[in-house]
């Protein structure tokens, strides 16, 4: 089997240790594509640049010639992961959701640490619509950016295990998650500081995605997700012309009255 | 002063009327500027097309020239309406939060009419959102895409109409909330068939950012809306190049390294 | 259109503060019109004190010479809000809803700072009944009563903006709503001090009891607020004989029994 | 011990019944006196007459020679117990929470059966206040008045079975607690016809003060029902004068300035 | 009538204990007959010894000749409490739930005291069970074992309090429910340290018992807890053989074919 | 990795059924052991019988011979999950929470379907300790017990595909969790007739199992699951002597004083 895993943002250098986290945990037998979503915004730390991330990586996913059997979208704000949804029929899977739905094994609840403060109401929107927010303990931002990550190593690790301190014994946490895709090279360094486990949404997004795979599980096409009607789409005189993903998702031929 | 309202589809028509519902309800001194997404998709009934939409919002807002005191996003899946926040200082007003705040002074619960079924979760997600899901007695979607309640006058009053009935009479809801801006064609007529208070989105979305204009209130800028920093884009060699959000959001100086 | 704003407690004074916050922010061609419950106590510190109050009001109003399009219960405990959906056919607002409601529009949560500790069980009940409970960070009491405010004006702005200072810093609250309608003298000071948006319930009311009326929407009447079936009152021969406000709610001619 | 109840309308016939229920189920030495709050309306059927109930309830409680060890409060909208809790040093309990607090040791959930639909949303808020509003599947309103259960017995009985049956085997309850202090006298036929626990809040109260007091259990004063400081009552010139239960609160002295 | 009050843990001071706090609290008339679960582990303190617990206490419960008109549990887990409703046709307790609806009447708010904090998630989950984990403030485990609470008394009473006074001062909570049954002997010096009600488990169940008896109540044999339909029990030729409750559950003849 | 899977029923067939749809799943190098927890009912249809079902089931997994990684408890209502976790190092995950987590991924709500009626309510207390409860639309028992599910097959498939039916068109769930390993038998009929996923338990927890051991991942020791401390157990003169399962929790030595 053949999971495709993007990485919404543009920064390659991130493509590339996802890829290698995604390969430590797959099965012998599945094939680890790791892409990046071009177009996008080097780094994810606000709702628009969520949207401008979404659109990305959709168009990313439908310009990849076929083939893969599982999509994974691997940032904490599981950008695109609805979308996905509606225009493939495998299963996608998000890194947040992943995460937290794995934390629910492992402990009777769980904290999220991701980067900055203010992307905190974004992954509580995701946890609850993972339906999980109300056993999660906290959410706490640690004032770093997504790039601080790969770039100030030191100091990074200092503020994740301060707030991994603070999500157990200050909120009572009995699990971490990590909320960034950035986060998974501090993962073991981290382990072994803490006693509670440490979850990697990407680790667990690969392996939810080789579980729907062997249980021939795919996304539910019955009415949210269902497959969109094509539209057609209108030529516009002036103005930069219709967004491009609109033939990606309607096929050339409904898109064609454009020209 | 003066309100943007944008249609976050492409549909011109439908931008007309929304004009004009907004001229309606607007008091003396205020002008209302309404426009269209002109690159997004005619119609947004999918998460998929919702993220085409929330880029082309974005992008509509941003590219107008200045002037403006509020924004209202005319579409009740609310796109954009986070995004705006962070992007803008002025006040950022969805449809469907808006009549659903509304709804609360006038019954002690509500339902939302909306158009296909398939849009239901998305209704239900943005009332999660606002904090007001367990007042929502029920979603019910029409079998109606957006521009059949342009094309279908008769079919779509009666759809309507037996929405509103279940809504009222199955579910015990005591105020219908109209989840489309395309609804407000129906208004006066349905609301002579019911005997509830039937809200408008756009009508509450104006009324409501003329209270806050008036009050001095606009968008908390404390943490999670606040202004984006600038992030240098690094060109690409290949591919379509950078999403030309990008230099809209971080300016021109920060993505000039992009050529 | 005409607005009557009654300050349910006896203080004259704060009647005359409520109006004029009210005229500043009506919109032309509204007129306010500000009466105090002047049976009343002269706070509403209490439950008890809530059930006088809420006596008060509802027979304030009922006596008022009518022509008046809204109303608006200007305490933060929302005394009589929902018997006066009942007893009349024009919107009826209470303040503590309206900032709350508005609040939804501004930030992702917001925190409620009112006057005696006492009284945050109260606001909180509220908040439920509105339904947006959740998206409350604290309500917080300060140690001063309602008149405190208008007696102790440095001690109150210090106890308030330290109030407001714990909702943004310490609870993560990202909006303050004002929960006191005494406390709008202090608005514009706390605002200079503060980085959140500062609501306040008598210009939110009012705002809202504009656009209700230019939308043409009022309390639905169809079932929980339906008009009251008048009684026949039996004439008592000891005690203080019926309620005066029985005669009010039934009319003449249902008490006459009662002679 | 000697319980006082309180029927916060003022229908005697019911009263009557009210203390036959509670001498019924009554321990040895248990001494009950019935009371009815004269000056209320016949029967509380909306939210403005349980202004008017809530009232005349803390007044006829407050007006009566002392001695009594514990308050309950025999309306299904649990009229004035807030009020009462702060004025009072003795238990004061409500039918509704008393009944459905009791319906948690007998199944996995109740629905309620009351009287007008249109106090359906009424009794849900007592729910929500004693927090076992997640634990009820329905609140049914028959169309019966409370005073027709008085006065239209069989077709009330029958009301009430197909009420009955409609939450045990449409709505999933288990239980159901009677929602009107008059379905008392239903009790016994109807439970006869059911095979589900069927609860009454008088008796419930009853049995739960008598509890109260054999533990030494009263009213917290640490903070919400902390007793009320006395305030002035300002002289008015023209009106109906202050409120007759100012006095009654804050004590003859403090009323004193009113003369 | 007769109470049965079956202390889950083996500890028989223990049983003497809550059986003399039982009968100080039982009207007259009432027998409290107190029994020890002998086979279970000396104190429950995780969910592997409520597992064993459950098994005895139910074993003890089915092996007592009959005769008792109502059973309590008295551990604070609640052990067996839904078991023991589907096997006896009495009303069936626990004390944690006897406490926390019994604070309903007291306070807005709660918070639990318990022993050792491993065991905060299992009274958790007993709350929402009952229903009334929104009204609780916070559980607090005390770094003490059920046992350390006979043997360490001053140690005791001191973290005890402790935890009252956080649970008061820190987290609002307005009444404590005593978390365990072996904290009735603090109950009079800590009540005379604490200005809110402190409520004890083993004395609302009792009170609880004589109100279900004297109203009628029983369990709801409706559908949750109705009686087991007897199985046949397959002979197993090696290992310990089929568990010695099930010819308890299912009847001598049912378990012959087990011979 | 060796998954050890034991079923908390006596009935081997069950077993070997459970036994081969784990192999299906599993991946290579991935062993499965199937056990049955022998001295357990024939079927968990009651919160009685999960009692005994719990205690066997720990007993069987604790007196197996080590060597697994994980642990499966294959009953849905997840019998022992938590004790287990207490009990043991590896993963211990149960069918429910396992397909009802996966669920998430596949749709926007699910519901489940499980045997008999009196079943439903252990259902949701899973799930909502799981955190769930609220994305499940309905559980939905049908009129059959568990060896039904063996013994009349062409009647189970009937009504478990009514029930399908009625989840999706009747109460919108756009996935059906399985909620019983009886029903594996029936899942690829079932698939076939239905347009929504159909999610098995057994498959789910072994995917679960294995994409924890993959991932270095196990339950938390931190707090709730943290290992027991053994304690002393008293010899008793009378009676049937300890629980056995008190030596197999705190070891040999602790409970030599048994003798």
């Amino acid at each position: 089997m053949k999971i495709l895993i993007v990485n919404p943002n543009s920064t390659d250098a991130m493509t590339r240790d996802i890829g290698r986290t995604a390969e430590r945990v797959a099965s012998a037998g599945t094939e680890i594509v790791a892409v990046t979503a071009a177009g996008s915004t080097p780094s994810i730390e606000s709702f628009v640049e969520d949207v401008v991330a979404s659109a990305e990586t959709v168009s990313t996913v439908l310009n990849m010639p076929g083939g893969f059997d599982a999509v994974v979208s691997a940032c904490a704000y599981d950008p695109a992961v609805y979308a996905l949804r509606e225009a493939l029929d495998v299963p996608v899977i998000g890194i947040l959701e992943a995460a937290s739905l794995v934390s629910r094994l492992l402990a009777p609840s769980f904290s999220v640490v991701t980067v900055l403060p203010r992307g905190v109401v974004h992954v509580e929107d995701v946890l609850t619509r993972t339906g999980l927010d109300r056993k999660c303990k906290s959410v706490i931002g640690v004032e770093l950016g997504v790039l601080d990550l790969e770039r100030r190593r030191e100091e990074s690790l200092q503020a994740l295990q301060s707030a991994c301190d603070e999500a157990v014994h200050g909120d009572g946490a009995e699990a971490v998650v990590l909320g960034c895709a950035g986060m998974s090279y501090y993962k073991s360094r981290l382990s072994s500081m803490l006693d509670v486990p440490l979850i990697d949404g990407v680790e667990c997004a690969v392996g939810l995605a080789e579980l729907c795979l062997r249980s021939g599980l795919s996304t539910s096409k019955h009415q949210t997700f269902a497959p969109l009607v094509p539209k057609e789409i209108a030529a516009t005189e002036e103005g930069p012309g219709p967004n491009p993903l609109l033939s990606l998702l309607y096929g050339a031929s409904s898109s064609s009255s454009n020209v």
